[in-house]
C-alpha cells in the first residue's frame, strides 16, 4: 500500500484507525505497532514537511534549468517567470486548487470552489496544512514545467494568466480525479507520485502552448533543421546542471512523500525503498543518455545527460515503491533514451520545446504511467492507457482553448522587433548578465 | 502559543512539565498526550537541526543574491566576505553571544561574557546543542544583511572586524531583551521569528554604514539620479534569482523552527500552518512588486519582484502562526509594495545600498512587527512601537559608533584608484569571472 | 560511543536491544528510554534519509566547485563528468559495493559480490534501504572528489570507468576494513564519518590519476612556477562559492548522520553537538586560510578561504563528536592552513590539481585522522598512523596501476590540440557559456 491514491482512503478510514488505537491502548503488549496515534500524526507531518521543502526548492531548480537554457537575452524574464509562477500557484491552490482536487464527491468529476481552509486532527493522521503545502508544491511543479518550453517568445502577463488558470483550475480537476479519489481512481488507475497528474499535465499544457505560439524566428532554418549552435545556444551549461541536481534532489521529496505517511515501521521501509528507486531510475536516464548520444552522435552530450536524468526520474515517478533496484535502472534508462529521441521527434515537427520539457515530462511521464503494472501487480494496462489519454486530451485541449482565447484577445506572443532586442529588455528592463571579462 | 519569545518560559517550566509527564505516565489512559518526553525531545531536537540547516543555506542565498546584484568586478569579494562573515559569527556566537543573549536576568538588559557549554537535559525539551546550533544560524544572517549594502566600496578586514562585533555583541544584547527574557519581553513586545530582531537589526547596521561610507563613485549623477543601468548594471539576475530561492527556502526553517517545538499535535500543527503564511507572504510580495512596478514602470521589474519575496518574507515573519491564509498574502503584499517605495526612497536621499537590503530587511521588518497586532490579540501597538524604536535606534546609533570609530582609525573605505579598478583585484586578487564566450 | 564503525556493533546487539526491549515494557516505569523500538526506528531512518539527501546535494556542491574553477572551456565536460559520476556510483554501489562493504567477515579484508537486496526488521533499528542510501552518498563523494583534480585533459569516457572502479570496488574495500568490522576496526582504528575513509581515499585516487595524467599544457612555465592568473584562471568564483556553500551545508548530513542513530536522548544531543563542532571547523578553516593569505601574499585570497571551508571540514570528519567547541576551531584551522601549504607543495612539484582536492581532502583528511586521539581518549596514535597509511597506500597503488592500465590501452589523456580547443567542444559538443554581454 501506500500512493497519493490512497489519501482518499486513509482519510476515510483514519477515526477507524485511531478508534482502533485508543482501544488497543488498554492491551499494549498485543499491539500491532508502537507508535501512539499522536507522535505517528508528528512523523506524518514532519514527512510532509520536510519532502515540501524538497519539493518547494524544484521551483529553483526548474529556474535555474531553464535560466541555463535560453539564451543570454532572454535570462531576466524567465527568472521573472519562474518567481512569478510559483507565487500565483502559491495563491491560487490555496484560493481554490486544493478544494477543486479534494472537494471531489467519490468517484466524481469535480470538487468545490472554495479556499482551503485548516481542519486538523489527530485522527487524519497528519496536520492539513502539511498536506496543504506538500500538494501545493505539486502544483507548482506542474506549472514550472510549462515556462521553459514557451521561453524567448511570449509575453510575460499572459503567461501569468494561463499559470493562474493551470494552477487553480486544470491541475486541481485532473488531480482530483485520482488523488481525491474520483472517477479515474474509481477507474483503477494508479500514479504514485505523478507522472501523469504533473508531469504530463505541465507537458501536455507546454505542447499546447508551443503549437500555437509557433517557434522562436530562425529557429528552424529553410530546410526544416534547427539551429542548435549560436545563435540559439544555451546560456550557461553549469546552470543547467545545477537545475537538475536540484531537481534530482528535489524528487526524493516528490516521491518519497508521496508514501504520505512516516509513522510506522512499514511506511518508514516504504519512503527508504522509494529514495533508491528514484535515485537509480536518474542514474539509468544519464546513462542511458551518455551511451546513446555518444553512439549516435559522437559526442556525449551533456545536456541530454543532465534531461535524461529528468525522464528517468519522471518515469519512475508513477510507480517509485514496486520495483525492484534493477528495474528501477531499466524504467529510469527508458526514460533518458524517450528524452533523446522524443526531442529529434519534436525537432522532425519544427515544434520549438526550448529546454526539452515535453520530451522529458510529457513523453517520460506516458512511458512511466504505462510500466507501472510491470512491476506492480495490483495494477493493470487498460487503467493505465485509460489514464493516461484521458488526462492528456482533457489538459491538452483545455490548455489549447486558453491558450487559443488569449492569442486572438490580449495576444500572447511578442512582437518580431521585441524578439530580436531579447526578452530581457522589452519585458523586465533587466539585462541578465553584465559581465566584463 | 509558540514563537521564540515562550523560548525563556519553557526553561523555566520545563522541569515541572517533566513532573507532570512523570507523574502522569502512571495513568497513561489520560495522558493530554501520548508523546513522551524523551520523544518529544527528539522531535523538538531534529526540528532545530532540519530548520537550523535550512537557515544556515541562507548564508548562501545572500551570497548569491549579493553575488548577482554587484557588478561584475567586486564579486569575488563579496563572496570572500559571505563565507568570512558566516565564519566570524559561527564563532563569535558561541564565544560570547549566546550567553550574552539568554544569561540575561528576567526583564534586564544584558546577559553574560560567557562561552557556550552544553547542558542538554531531557527537562529543557531539546538538545542544547541544537538550539545553539539553530540561533547561530539567526545571528549570521543579521550578519548577511549588511554585506550586500556596502558592497563595492568598503574595505573587507574593516567588514570583518564589524562582522565580529555585530555577531557578538549587539545582536546577542538585543536578541536577549526580547529571546532572553529580557525588559522588552517583560513589555509585552512580540517579535515571532525576528522581523525586527534579526532583519531590522541588520538593515539599522547597514544603514549606519551606508551613511558613513557614503555611495559609490559615480552612483548618482549631478541631478542627483541613480544611475541604474552600466556602469552600476548587477552581474547576474540569475544568482539573484537563486539566492532568493534559497532564501524563501530557507525561510520555512527561520519561521516554522521558531516554533521551537514540533513534539505535540498542536506543535506539529502550529509549524504547518507557518509554514504556509511563510510562504503566502512571499507569493504577495512577489506579485505586489511586480504589478506595481508594471504599472509604474511599464515594465515588470524582476529585481524587485525578487526583493519583493524578501520584503513580504520578512515581513510575515514577527508573526508568521496567526495570520490568516490571507491575511499573510496582505501582510507580505505590503512588504513588497514597500520595498519598490523604500528603494526610491534611498535613491532620493542619495544613500546607496548596493542590494536593496535596507528596504526589504529595515523597512519590511518595521510594518512587519507594526502589523503583529492586526491578526494577534495577545499584542497590542505601544509594546510593538516600542520595540521596534528602541531596537532599531540602538542598534543604530552603536552601529554608527563602531563605523565611525573604524573609519577615524583604520579607515573603511576604499581608494577611489581600487574602486575603479574592482574589489576583486585589489582585496582578492582573484577577477570573478574569465569567460570566454 | 557512536560514529560509523559501531554500526557493525549494532547489527550483532541489534536484536539483543530489541528483546531488552520488549522485557523492559512490562515494566515501563523503570526503562532506560521511553523510547519503543518502532519509533526508534523510525527517527534513525529519519535521520539516514535527511542526512543523506544532505550528503546527496554535495555532488552538486563538488559540481560547481568544480565548474567554477576550471578554465571556461571546461566547464560542460565537468559537468557531464560530476552527473555522470553520480549515476555510476549510484548503480555500482547497489550492484557490488554495499556487500563488498559490509559483507566483510569480522576483523576480515574483503565482503561479498553481490547486489545489495532489503532486509529490513524493526531489530536492526533502521530501515535498510535508508542505510544504503546514506552509504552511496558517501561512496559518490569519493568519486566526486577526484573529477576536478583531473579536469581539463582527461577522456571522459575512461574517467566514467574509473568512476566504476573506485565507487564499485576500491572505496568498498577500505570501507568494509573499518565501518564493515573489519580488520582496521579490530585494529582500533577509529575514523567517524570518513577523514580517510572518504575524502583521503577520493584524494590519494586523484593523486595517483594526477601523477600519471601530467599537467595541463602551459600550466607551469620554465621555471616552473605556475601560470595562476589567465589563461588557467578560475571560470566563475561565485559558482566555486556556492558549491563550497552546498558542501558545508551537506557535511552536516555527513558527519550528523554518521552517529548512525536518533532513537533516544543520547543520540539526539551527539549529532546536536556533532552540527555544532563541523561548523566550527569549517569556521576555523575560513579564517586560518583568510589570515595566512593575507600575511603571506598581501591579498585575502578568496580561493583559499573557500577552499579552507573544505579542508576544515574533512579535518572534523575523523572525529566530529569528541572535541570542544574551541577543539574543533583548531583542528578545523590547522586544516585551513594546510591547504594553503599544500596547494603550494603540489605547485613545487609540478602536480596540476586543477581544484585543490589533494591539499583539502587528502592532506587535511591525514590530518584530522591523527588529530582523533587528542580529543579522544578512546583511541591511540598507532592504529591511527596504520589506518592512513595502510588506506592511502592501498587505494594509491591500486588507482595507480588501473589508470595506468587505461593509459596503456585506450589513453587517458586528450590530445593537445583538443585541450587547445577545449574539452567542451571536443568531448561533449557544448559550449558552456554563450553570454552575450
Amino acid at each position: 500500500m501506500g500512493g497519493q491514491m490512497t489519501k482518499f482512503i486513509k482519510k476515510l478510514v483514519g477515526p477507524l484507525v485511531s478508534l482502533f488505537f485508543l482501544l488497543n491502548m488498554t492491551s499494549a503488549g498485543f499491539a500491532e505497532t508502537t507508535v501512539s496515534a499522536e507522535v505517528g500524526f508528528i512523523f506524518n507531518t514532519f514527512l510532509f514537511l520536510v519532502c515540501g521543502f524538497l519539493v518547494m526548492f524544484m521551483a529553483c531548480g526548474f529556474a535555474m534549468l531553464e535560466s541555463g537554457m535560453v539564451t543570454s537575452k532572454s535570462v531576466s524574464v524567465i527568472c521573472a517567470k519562474n518567481i512569478g509562477l510559483f507565487s500565483i500557484a502559491g495563491i491560487m491552490f490555496w484560493l481554490v486548487g486544493y478544494n477543486l482536487a479534494y472537494g471531489i464527491p467519490e468517484g466524481g468529476y469535480i470538487g468545490s470552489f472554495t479556499p482551503w481552509s485548516d481542519a486538523s486532527a489527530v485522527d487524519t493522521g497528519y496536520a492539513d496544512g502539511s498536506d496543504w503545502y506538500f500538494q501545493m508544491v505539486f502544483c507548482a511543479t506542474t506549472v514550472s514545467i510549462v515556462s521553459g518550453t514557451l521561453a524567448e517568445r511570449i509575453k510575460l502577463w499572459p503567461f501569468f494568466l494561463f499559470a493562474a488558470i493551470l494552477s487553480g483550475i486544470i491541475y486541481p480537476i485532473v488531480m482530483g480525479w485520482q488523488w481525491g479519489g474520483g472517477w479515474l481512481a474509481a477507474a483503477g488507475f494508479s500514479d504514485f507520485a505523478g507522472s501523469t497528474l504533473v508531469h504530463s499535465t505541465g507537458g501536455s499544457a507546454a505542447l499546447a502552448g508551443a503549437i500555437l505560439l509557433g517557434a522562436r524566428t530562425g529557429r528552424f532554418d529553410k530546410t526544416g533543421k534547427p539551429t542548435v549552435m549560436k545563435p540559439f545556444a544555451a546560456s550557461s551549461i553549469p546552470l543547467v546542471t545545477i537545475g537538475v541536481f536540484i531537481l534530482w534532489l528535489g524528487w526524493f521529496g516528490f516521491n518519497g512523500g508521496s508514501q504520505l505517511a512516516m509513522g510506522t515501521f512499514d511506511d518508514a521501509v516504504a519512503v527508504s525503498n522509494i529514495f533508491i528507486n528514484t535515485n537509480l531510475a536518474a542514474c539509468g536516464g544519464v546513462l542511458a543518455a551518455a551511451i546513446v548520444t555518444r553512439l549516435m552522435m559522437g559526442k556525449t552530450d551533456v545536456v541530454q545527460m543532465l534531461n535524461g536524468a529528468i525522464g528517468g526520474l519522471v518515469a519512475i515517478t508513477a510507480e517509485p515503491l514496486m520495483p525492484s533496484p534493477l528495474a528501477a535502472i531499466l524504467i529510469g534508462g527508458v526514460g533518458g533514451v524517450i528524452v533523446v529521441f522524443g526531442t529529434k521527434l519534436l525537432f522532425s515537427l519544427k515544434i520549438d520545446d526550448v529546454v526539452g520539457a515535453v520530451p522529458a515530462h510529457l513523453f517520460a511521464g506516458i512511458w512511466g504511467t504505462l510500466a507501472v503494472p510491470i512491476t506492480n501487480p495490483d495494477t493493470s494496462f487498460g487503467p493505465q492507457l485509460l489514464g493516461v489519454i484521458s488526462i492528456n486530451a482533457f489538459v491538452f485541449v483545455v490548455a489549447f482553448i486558453v491558450w487559443a482565447i488569449m492569442k486572438n484577445t490580449m495576444g500572447i506572443r511578442l512582437s518580431k522587433e521585441a524578439e530580436k532586442t531579447g526578452t530581457d529588455v522589452t519585458e523586465t528592463g533587466v539585462i541578465a548578465y553584465a559581465i566584463k571579462d
